[in-house]
């Protein structure tokens, strides 16, 4: 091509092909095989569509969708790291860092920096829309994880108390769906997908 | 739930993790397995941000980035029609239009209403933003057949005449594009991805 911006850019819509190779731990709602965080990522987007009107007011949303768009993208360097992997958690920010310069720096310098910064953006989880984002990040997994009776929380035991920590920036992100989380937990506990939370009472003596 | 009209949403977002599961023709550009409509979805809608330089002035670029998020989720029920198979694309346009009744269906109404709204302007092709969007849904599978030396073209013996006339709504949708098309097509061809034009000299006599 002569055009040497477009083509950077085609070079780079080729090139995020490969986060449809990138597998999550989540299972799809069949129970067939392992999520992949592109189609994951669409998912997210469609969220943002259909629960919108849940949003708080400061929320902007198209600029939320692009942030879920490209959440994952790192993952074709970094790979997915299973949220609750404390090992592989603590080198993940060096590792996503680094892929994230690469990948960015495929497009044209100033679009490159447009998307890392909004990359940046949802990782801190600073500002309304990315506090959006995050929630929905959090919230379909869970919905996920339902469908398939426990999936990943069943297949490497997690407690309820690992899984509220995490479901907790979904409280401050989207407080109109916290009721949902709460209710779709405990539907979880009920019905054996998930083990209860364990007793306070501590031991006498 | 109690809350009634956010239980139906979440219906519906549990019910289209299902377009994960359909299959298109389109090779992932590593050529290790076909494409799913879900993550196709999310690549169209990358494209939407990275290509948006290219849009006409007149698309409303959030507006086809939806459009493309949702373009396919018909296909949960009526199947990825190949764009070269004449035979099921006789049928398409009323299997397509019995699932979008459904799925849409399961939405509160008033949402329900504007997903399938959307759509159909999708598939009418006469709004910008829907031109648009189409133009980036033929793109996509050019780029991928190229990264897999033809893939499709070369899987099912498709023509240069059949490619052109598939890729003709970019001229319009996305004129700033179409020299991108004629280029990567006329590259494939050198390359031996694509079968070049049979001459259109016709034999005397």
């Amino acid at each position: 091509m002569n055009n040497y911006r477009l083509n950077q850019q085609i070079q780079f819509i080729v090139e995020i092909d490969k986060l449809k190779t990138v597998l999550r731990q989540t299972m799809l709602t069949d129970g067939s095989r392992r999520e992949n965080s592109g189609e994951h990522s669409w998912h997210l987007a469609m969220m943002t569509m259909i629960l919108a009107e849940y949003a708080p007011s400061e929320v902007d949303l198209f600029h939320a969708m692009k942030m879920v768009l490209i959440h994952d993208l790192v993952e074709i360097d970094a790979g997915d790291t299973f949220c609750f992997d404390i090992q592989n958690n603590k080198s993940k920010a060096q590792r996503e860092a680094a892929a994230a310069k690469r990948l960015f720096g495929i497009l044209p310098e100033n679009q490159g920096k447009e998307l890392h910064l909004l990359w940046e953006e949802f990782e801190a989880r600073e500002t309304p829309s990315a506090k959006f984002a995050a929630a929905l990040d959090r919230i379909q997994p869970m919905l996920n994880n339902k469908a398939t009776k426990g999936g990943t929380w069943q297949l490497y035991n997690i407690t309820h108390e690992q899984v509220m920590k995490r479901m907790a920036p979904v409280e401050e992100g989207a407080p109109q769906l916290w009721n949902l989380v709460q209710e779709t937990i405990e539907e979880c506990i009920a019905a054996g997908y998930l083990q209860p939370p364990k007793s306070t009472t501590t031991t006498q003596g």
